[in-house]
């Protein structure tokens, strides 16, 4: 069961524009569009009517008509106009969505919108941070969004997954940190004297061997920020060093279906479009290389009837730690429904 | 459920020749072919024995050869021949169905063959009416057989999905009046003083405003016609107008999917091959643009688990009476059955 | 329900290197793998930590890398090395399978392994005599692997498949006889004094007519080896005329999914490979009529929905007896999981 009271990226903020798009998230589907104001709106993408596809109909002014029979409905969801008649039933109308943009995304309310707080919403600052620059991507992945997320906070597989950018050795020789805060997980791996990884050295002349931290913070459901640096060894020049931050938010499109949101942020070479290309290329090869081991993982997992447990290992303990505070959440979420 | 004890078009006239044909039918496969004689044959396109597709086989005379062992089956079902053996088991057959051609098409009754009454073939009579001329075609639709009778039922649509060719607004602005006769529905819209549709105007020379009748007949499961008729404004002369039938008949393949037949039978401009042309290419088009909204509705029905009842309005009082039409009939046939 | 206690091909012997290789049998991954000593492994291929699929990891010495996190996993199936530990779990393991070369195949026992027992290995002989020659491949087939051994032991489907390679009238004219011998099935028919089929007349000068040899083995629970004969009529004298066998097994994938490897080994003509390029591909094109077949009737029978028992004739003898004897094997198999 998913997590509905939660913010969840429905797209980048440039692509809702004045036309219907339509977006599946936790298995619902909504139909968005931006108001002649500019506020955007995500309504259920389904006619009260006959259950047409509202996307497929026409934006009219604020309000949506649908493309079958016209039925017409505000930024509320309440139905305006049905052709042919003046009298319109209170229950023709769709359920609305809280919708805040916000770090370059639009975010969208699942849950009740009661319980809808923006503060909430992944502290993703460095996405539309002065001074920091940033490039990204959505990837469409065939495999529920927790893999993604387990994969995230247990950064050991760089070594054995992404040897050709940012995978080195020294990863799994040195052992992480983590611990819980509320609702939130953060681990630590802090990599001594040890060669860059590729990646790093392509990006940025870093002469000798760096010290390389992994700074990474989970946010229920699915957001992880990992706070990269890579200093000269044995000095904390950063000046000298490399930093940016690898912001990750997935969106369940449904149980074996995933959106993967990401950039990378950095505080370097800002004005260098050439850096910019080769990280934006160089991960998306790397969340490639993910995808091809999480889609396997997946179709692995949905053919085990053996009903044996998975074997715990130590760097487990981030993904462990964030998938009980989900499991939590959406225990919390069904007490309160039946309550 | 589908309804069984009814006829459904399993093809036109010309499609079934002298070789083995599949067509599915409310979940059935069927074996088609025309016998020596002339006549359309119908059996469960399952061998027997060891429930080969009989339609790979061989037409051999009036018989069926399975292509995998070469059981022979006749018209009746009944087995003729076994190879490497005399004696033939009663039980080695098939279900016959009752077939009758008319207006152009095979109709193929799916139920209880005391039952099969030809008078219940759906009215097609212009089809084949002398001084009467038809184009029509064939086309798959994944969507529920009854979406697309809902569709016919209900033509407010065609203002939203047809404004290319026969849709205007003045159709959603003029009330329909409907009636049920027997099992029948009928429906019907004048549209007084308005400017005719584009493919009217594209077929036919109409200068000024129109009178538009839309006057359409339901006959269960799945038939509608729509007798279409543009008078210039205040006349009632049909010489100076247009008149032709929409005939169109569904078939379910399965829950999901639909065979949907069509044809445009006129009494103007009879010779004129450019016209035929422009109605078939232009109805083409304009049908594909319901299977575009169909098949989305249906993905949309497919993935609720709202729970919420549809909403109804009042031009979908043809549509609602047909599936209860269509739900009676379906328990009668289930009441039959158990007694 | 599969027959575990039982060997699978799971490919050819040349096919498995030095690298990771995935196979799917009775609905179970492997991932086979040769170690330095030239030895065949088969393990689960599913990662006993987080489920990752290890063939797409990496083979260091005769180990398994997980290509995920590194778990590591030797031929025993048992873990050698966790990244970033010391202590193992004794439950970080994965299954081994018992596996023997044999005739050309690599053959996985997928059942308990202390009952594993070589001599069950079909007799496949001829893939290997001296003095024979063979070609051969695999097929992947959308049917359950019974379609596939029913119609190995009915060859009376000849006559109206294969009528361009192997069949003749002759065949469904002339009775065979079955008999049964613990848990093989032996079917045979011969047929006296009768024109050659096209393929024989192809690849071996016959005058005149042939006494024809069709010596049937099934092996539990999907073999069959076919002892094929050709003499000049009224004769005993192989010498002018020709003699294969035709081997078969086919492994399951899935319930609807098989692998049908096969080979034709002939003493004739054994150094002529325009005859065996001749055999090969008129084989092949010959078993591709089966697959065509086949595969339709896969699906007549996972759409019936009529509860109607197929029909027997008395070329069935051969099949239903061989289906008795998997089906007895997999009942004692249930028993003695339950015991």
């Amino acid at each position: 069961m998913f997590l509905k009271n939660s913010w969840y990226v429905a797209g980048w903020s440039n692509e809702i524009q004045r036309s219907l798009t339509q977006r599946w998230i936790i298995g619902e589907p909504l139909v968005l569009y931006r108001t002649q104001a500019g506020k955007v709106v995500a309504l259920t993408d389904r006619c009260p009517h006959r259950r047409a596809a509202l996307s497929k109909g026409n934006l009219i002014g604020d309000t949506v008509q649908c493309g079958y029979h016209g039925v017409t409905l505000d930024c509320s969801g309440a139905c305006v106009a049905i052709p042919g008649q003046q009298q319109i039933p209170p229950s023709m109308k769709v359920r609305t969505y809280p919708v805040v943009e916000k770090w370059q995304w639009i975010w969208v309310w699942m849950g009740d919108p009661e319980a809808a707080d923006e503060s909430l919403i992944p502290d993703f600052r460095y996405n539309s941070e002065p001074g920091w620059v940033s490039t990204g991507g959505c990837i469409d992945v065939k495999a529920n969004y927790q893999l993604l997320t387990d994969n995230l906070l247990d950064l050991t597989h760089e070594t054995y997954v992404h040897t050709r950018t940012i995978g080195t050795n020294e990863i799994v020789e040195t052992p992480m940190t983590q611990r819980v805060e509320g609702n939130e997980v953060h681990v630590q791996r802090i990599i001594k004297n040890a060669p860059p990884p590729p990646l790093f050295s392509r990006v940025r002349k870093l002469e000798g061997n760096i010290d390389r931290w992994q700074v990474i913070r989970f946010q229920p459901p699915a957001s992880v920020t990992i706070d990269a640096r890579a200093y000269p060894a044995g000095t904390d020049d950063l000046e000298r060093g490399l930093r940016w931050f690898s912001v990750n938010t997935i969106t369940p499109v449904d149980a074996r279906t995933s959106k993967y949101y990401w950039t990378i942020t950095r505080c370097f070479a800002q004005d260098d479009a050439e850096v910019t290309k080769t990280i934006h290329d160089s991960i998306y090869t790397t969340f490639m290389e993910d995808v091809e081991v999480l889609e396997a993982q997946q179709i692995m997992i949905d053919t085990d009837d053996s009903m044996k447990a998975e074997v715990g290992v130590r760097a487990d303990g981030g993904s462990v730690a964030a998938r009980r505070i989900v499991e939590k959440l959406v225990k919390q979420q069904s007490t309160a429904l039946a309550s």
